[in-house]
């Protein structure tokens, strides 16, 4: 066998033990019973070990050389050269953590999550809080390990957007954030729609169906995907042809699962559509969280809240729910699912305020990466930022610092990336909108095939073979940029809101 | 670490990679999109590989010696010296196969399978003959490597019942022939009782919820384990913690989920039911098919089909089933749901004539493996002895000897464990008769407390640290023997058929 197919095999191999170990995550959201915990962590750390040992083996270093030496002469954008750029890129970063440190962050973020389950429903901060000094010493060992040349923050960034950098991030969200802060003062001052109509009761195997129906439409493959119910809506990959998602159904609130649902339906259709001779190379999966959220978002906020988009499935959902919806006018309903309010808990934030929740986050995450900020003051400054940001106060750490699960997972440089996702959205759809000519009609008319063959063609099929830059270079002629989304905000809730 | 905690620790390694596996199985089976197929085989033949080489490499060997040299003067029945035992004995054959003849069966049997699925429907033995001829080659070579003192039969057997000799199984079954065949021409000379009550419609949902609720009286723990559908009823094991069963629903037919469900559950209360202490050591697992399937039959046949199960829970099928059996007495229920009639389909045969098509497979398969029957031979050795068995020849090959999969795994020696799982769930049943005192009033007023604890003490609890042998002397004083089963079947046959 020549050196390249070596690796192919041992890339295959690590790739089908991977998905075995998302398999058992996703059985473990889903379908696990509930003593089976322990076995079933048991069962993830050992398989995570072994892919671990499987990659790091001096065996793997030998056949990666020699078949980058092997494919020397191919195009630099072939698959051949990718692959071997971004798998030698991964497999530098993971022979510089030591297994110490590794196993030091799995054990303390173990401990970390379970003391930050216990904490937030007790709003007790300084029970969590030598946990997350324990998680963000180590994380920080992790980037001295990781090395960088800006800040410690790179490096952290760097597992969810490669290559991006805390300075261009620092400097798109300080254009962002002085634009966005007065809209959402302006939009704060107006009238607030009344979503009373999305608060009824709404059957949940109506809701299902209707939601499946929806991303049958967009083109998400029920031959190589499906849906499950779990506590929390999440898409994975087991492979090209095993994408799943899983949203969780409110009978009392419809957005709930609606829209998880087409969110999650993005992430599954970017997985679906890599090239089938990218699988099983570790390539066959999104480039970064950034293009991921891109695409959740995209089909989520600029296709499934449009007007265009409800003058085509309104009446449908009107004839599901004919009680709760007979006699509410497009116009109401519309207003309603995209009502804007500051509020104080992320996952719960609209379209608008949502990316200020982020920019807190980030920066508090620098302070606390570059030294500037100690764990202890944590509490105190989260709520300055929401008085400053938001204008409000959490009445409690449940409802302020405690509220997200990423920092005891050691999730440090994570929390960027949806907002990042929400800019590239909006790039990747003016683009689009430029590119297809009527798309607002074709939404209008349930045609979405050409927008998914654009974002397929251009995002999709590439899997981790570009960056994110590259890929907004490649499909945008320019880097990242909140104008766009600023644009759209000023556009669509300029219209609702009057400003 | 000492050497037999480095075994351990080993083992729970291994343990894992075929839980995962297993899960990986069950999803196929139950929840994985159509689409999914290719890359789950490839996973699954990734797992399966990666578990072999750690099994077969030189440091596990030299562990394994070292712990057992360690642990040396443990007591015999220890867990201690029975991992020794049980794991060496799994290790030397593991090891005796060539890897170039797993990987040729692997191929052999995939061929062989996609085969026999396009030759059944046809009734096409010769398109199915060339790879059945390959897989008994081979089946034959592995023999071989295996070594044996009497038989390549028992080379064979021993991968599902350990320790057993084909002479044995051959003289047990020459036995229950001869008293067998009597019985059987005496009940089809009998009235056939009318099994037109089960043959009504059933909603579906009902049903399931029904077998839920007899199986949780049982004991069947649904904190450590869940049924789900699939196409085939099959239960499967991840952990001591997480036991699964399947079954299927037949919404005109009400036996097929019901007992389905019993059965499967009896399975699956046997690995619930194994001593925490073994869990990941490869020892937490049924210590042979025939003692596996005497759990299920147990259950479901001098359980489930008996007159105080039903005199216990047929009126609350009566009133679950209100329109279908409201007006049906429970003596005819009774007598339908223990219908004895000969047939041509294994898996559609009654309690009694079951025993039959298995001792035909059995015959046969003596003599393909020790050469005095060739495999183009096959179809018309099969009818003869269906004929001259059960009275009956097969119009076609569909229906007589292309109905089992199990050739085409290349599963040579596997069809006697079925009918071992009878005689000793009879040999069991006798005994918890006696040492429980009024069983049948226990099970007449829905109390199975007695009987599960009575199993899991002497059977559940030791996981694969005894042999069927050893567990039958342990548990009945004797060893496997057909009277238990025979009595069983006059003393309830002879009453409902009046022999």
């Amino acid at each position: 066998m020549d050196s390249f197919d070596q690796l192919r095999a041992r890339l295959g191999d690590l790739a089908d033990v991977k998905a075995a170990s998302a398999v058992l995550s996703w059985d473990q959201e889903t379908y696990m019973p509930s003593g089976a915990g322990a076995a079933r962590a048991q069962q993830l750390a050992t398989l995570g070990r072994l892919a671990h040992e499987m990659f790091v083996a001096e065996e793997f270093a030998a056949v990666l050389s020699a078949a980058a030496e092997e494919v020397a002469g191919s195009p630099p954008d072939s698959d051949e050269a990718r692959i071997i750029r971004v798998i030698t890129r991964d497999h530098e970063k993971a022979t510089r953590i030591p297994a110490k440190l590794v196993a030091d962050l799995a054990q303390a973020t173990a401990l970390a999550q379970q003391a930050w389950a216990e904490a937030r429903p007790k709003s007790d901060f300084e029970g969590f809080r030598p946990h997350l000094e324990r998680v963000l010493e180590l994380t920080l060992a992790k980037a001295e390990a990781l090395g960088y040349e800006e800040s410690p923050y790179d490096a952290l960034l760097d597992d969810y957007e490669p290559d991006m950098k805390a300075s261009q991030v620092a400097e798109v969200f300080a254009a962002l954030r002085t634009e966005l802060v007065p809209i959402v003062q302006g939009i704060a001052a107006a009238d607030m729609p009344d979503d009373a109509c999305l608060r009824r009761h709404f059957d949940a195997a109506a809701q299902w169906e209707f939601g499946e129906a929806v991303i049958r439409d967009f083109g998400f493959d029920f031959e190589r995907g499906r849906q499950d119910r779990s506590a929390h809506p999440f898409s994975t990959n087991f492979a090209v042809s095993d994408v799943r998602i899983t949203t969780r159904v409110d009978e009392n609130f419809l957005p709930t699962a609606l829209f998880g649902t087409l969110h999650e339906a993005g992430h599954a259709m970017y997985e679906q559509g890599v090239d089938a001779a990218l699988a099983r190379t570790g390539l066959d999966n999104g480039t970064s969280l950034g293009i991921h959220e891109s695409q959740s978002r995209l089909w989520e906020n600029q296709v499934g809240r449009s007007r265009a988009f409800w003058e085509h499935y309104y009446p449908g959902l009107q004839r599901t729910f004919e009680g709760a919806l007979g006699a509410v006018p497009l116009d109401e309903f519309y207003r309603a699912v995209n009502r804007v309010e500051p509020s104080l808990i992320r996952v719960e934030a609209d379209e608008v305020t949502y990316n200020l929740h982020v920019m807190i986050r980030f920066e508090l995450e620098m302070q606390l990466v570059t030294g500037s900020l100690a764990v202890a003051d944590l509490p105190e400054a989260w709520n300055a930022a929401y008085e400053r940001t938001l204008g409000l106060v959490p009445p409690n750490d449940a409802q302020g610092v405690l509220q997200d699960i990423h920092w005891s997972f050691g999730l440090f440089g994570y929390f960027p990336t949806y907002t990042l996702g929400n800019l590239i959205a909006a790039q990747l759809f003016e683009q689009v909108q430029s590119d297809l000519g009527d798309l607002d009609g074709q939404i209008r008319s349930g045609e979405f095939a050409p927008l998914r063959e654009w974002l397929r063609d251009r995002i999709h099929c590439h899997g981790r073979k570009f960056t994110a830059d590259e890929l907004l270079e490649r499909t945008t002629g320019g880097g990242l940029d909140a104008a766009p989304w600023l644009r759209y905000v000023r556009e669509k809730f300029g219209g609702l809101y009057g400003f």
